[in-house]
């Protein structure tokens, strides 16, 4: 029986690993930059280097080593064929799994996409352990999702399964959203959505705020919030209505028992909450409003116990 | 090896059972009245008999049956236990697949609800045969849904998976639906739900319809769209609308292979394709966009087909 795996979660600036215990334990984790440089042509090699690197430094028996999962910034079918990946300038349509598992002397090599192995991280390891069936959704620059259904993620026929961010919320918006569509959740929930929804809100009244002598991010916004500043409590209800409505509407077709709520919005804390539940409770079918709404607990690390989480029964 | 399953669809007022073989073809099928008197206590009883009847009128060996499926108009969680069913007066909580498989001798019973069951016969012998992730939408009187992933019913973490009748499209609607929300998909893309923009279209404008002399149906207004007719097919757009950017959502959710559409407002024909396609394009997500949009192919059958499904492997 096999005692580690490695998880890894690639970014556009650097490439998150770890080394953990096939029941979930990080031995270690340590970072390398992502190499963009030639079509991204030394990303997966870069990888493969460090942790066999990693394998010779712990003097580890490769039989004793589950595999390596690999999170990355792209759609990723069932078999880990990704299909582009802009922010690694991967411009073409490969097998990733295949190609790692080469570079690593045969070890069992799985990839997925990134949001959805967060969330393998998150139902294994953080807010949504013990659930079976959860949607993770990531409030970051952008709005990702995962979704997991008995304990799996749903990678999606075509490995968009979870594109979260990118359901269209408000078909009437003008302003588009970097994926070409207007009125994506991720223009009103995201940390970018939430400057955009603050400065409308700025411009559009001359009411006193804290916000108005200070930069303008979600952080501060939130912060507002729990100072009860009432101009931000407005943002903190428009936040609340999209994201709470998108999802009334992913409980709708899913009925999970969990939504876990990850990315950088998340972490102004528990203020976010009622805002979304409220919303939810009004929209939800009655049948499905029974879905808990909790904040994810694993940070910047879910991606790479997800990864790892791939590779272990 | 068994040779044979029983599938039976249960109705508010008559139970459709069939005798299958294994690999999906109708032997025999029938229907029994439903007798919801007396709190419904009578529905199991009845679907027992009939089955045990056919059982020894047909001299097949109990060896040779698979199991009964059974679909029920109500929330069925992964054990086969239904919480309530309005239509069966069935006003508690309990397991149907153990009750009916102690009236069946101990026969092997699984028990869905009736819109995920009807989805699973799609995807087994009708629509979506080949594929393995489909979204079943059943437009009738209301609308109903089925999700199939990797083959599998999602029944969801209370019963409440595939409600996808119920998700509120039109937040800022003021007609309340049936389930008490207002906004649901079901009020604009059902057989009911079509008659009412029908109606609106009628009184908000003078102009001429081969409409205004014909009883309002759903099967009437799509009649005439396929003659041309102006008003007809201004409901049409209102239905493609609501319809097609509710299914650019589901996909986003679960990048789904194919969508089916059955009930009887799928009977219409191909002519409803174009309306909701053209709606689905110009909303759903680039990575979810190949999804195909097919009509059913079962009919009524497709519950008793999917039921059967369900106790074979």
């Amino acid at each position: 029986m096999s005692k580690y795996a490695f998880g890894i979660d690639v970014g556009g600036t650097s490439v998150k690993l770890g080394l953990l215990t096939i029941e979930g334990q990080i031995v270690e984790k340590w970072e390398i930059p992502t190499d963009v440089e030639d079509g991204g042509k030394n990303v997966l090699p870069d990888i493969a280097k460090s942790v066999n690197d990693k394998i010779t430094e712990k003097g580890i028996d490769r039989n004793d080593i589950a595999g390596a999962g690999i999170g990355l910034p792209g759609p990723v079918d069932g078999n880990g064929v990704i299909n582009k990946a802009v922010n690694l300038h991967w411009d073409r349509k490969f097998n990733v799994a295949d190609d790692l598992s080469k570079l690593l002397g045969g070890l069992l090599v799985k990839a997925g996409n990134d949001a959805n192995v967060a969330a393998l991280g998150e139902v294994w390891q953080g807010a949504g352990k013990g659930y079976k069936d959860m949607v993770m959704v990531t409030l970051g620059t952008g709005v990702g999702g995962g979704v997991i259904h008995d304990g799996k993620i749903i990678t999606g026929a075509f490995g968009a399964g979870g594109e979260i961010g990118h359901l269209v919320i408000k078909p009437d918006e003008s302003i588009h959203c970097n994926c070409g569509n207007c009125g994506c959740l991720e223009q009103y929930a995201s940390a970018t959505g939430i400057v955009r929804l603050l400065k409308e809100e700025l411009g559009s009244s001359d009411d006193d705020s804290i916000l108005r002598d200070s930069e303008l991010s979600a952080k501060n916004m939130w912060e507002a919030v729990k100072q009860g500043d009432a101009l931000a409590i407005r943002v903190a209800e428009k936040f609340g209505y999209y994201l709470g409505w998108g999802l009334s509407i992913i409980a709708g077709v899913l009925n999970p028992e969990v939504f876990v709520l990850g990315g950088g919005v998340s972490r102004s804390g528990d203020v976010i909450l009622p805002y979304i539940e409220k919303n939810f409770k009004k929209y939800v079918f009655h049948g499905c409003s029974e879905a808990k709404i909790e904040r994810a607990t694993l940070g910047n690390d879910a991606g790479l116990i997800g990864a790892a989480k791939m590779v272990i029964d």
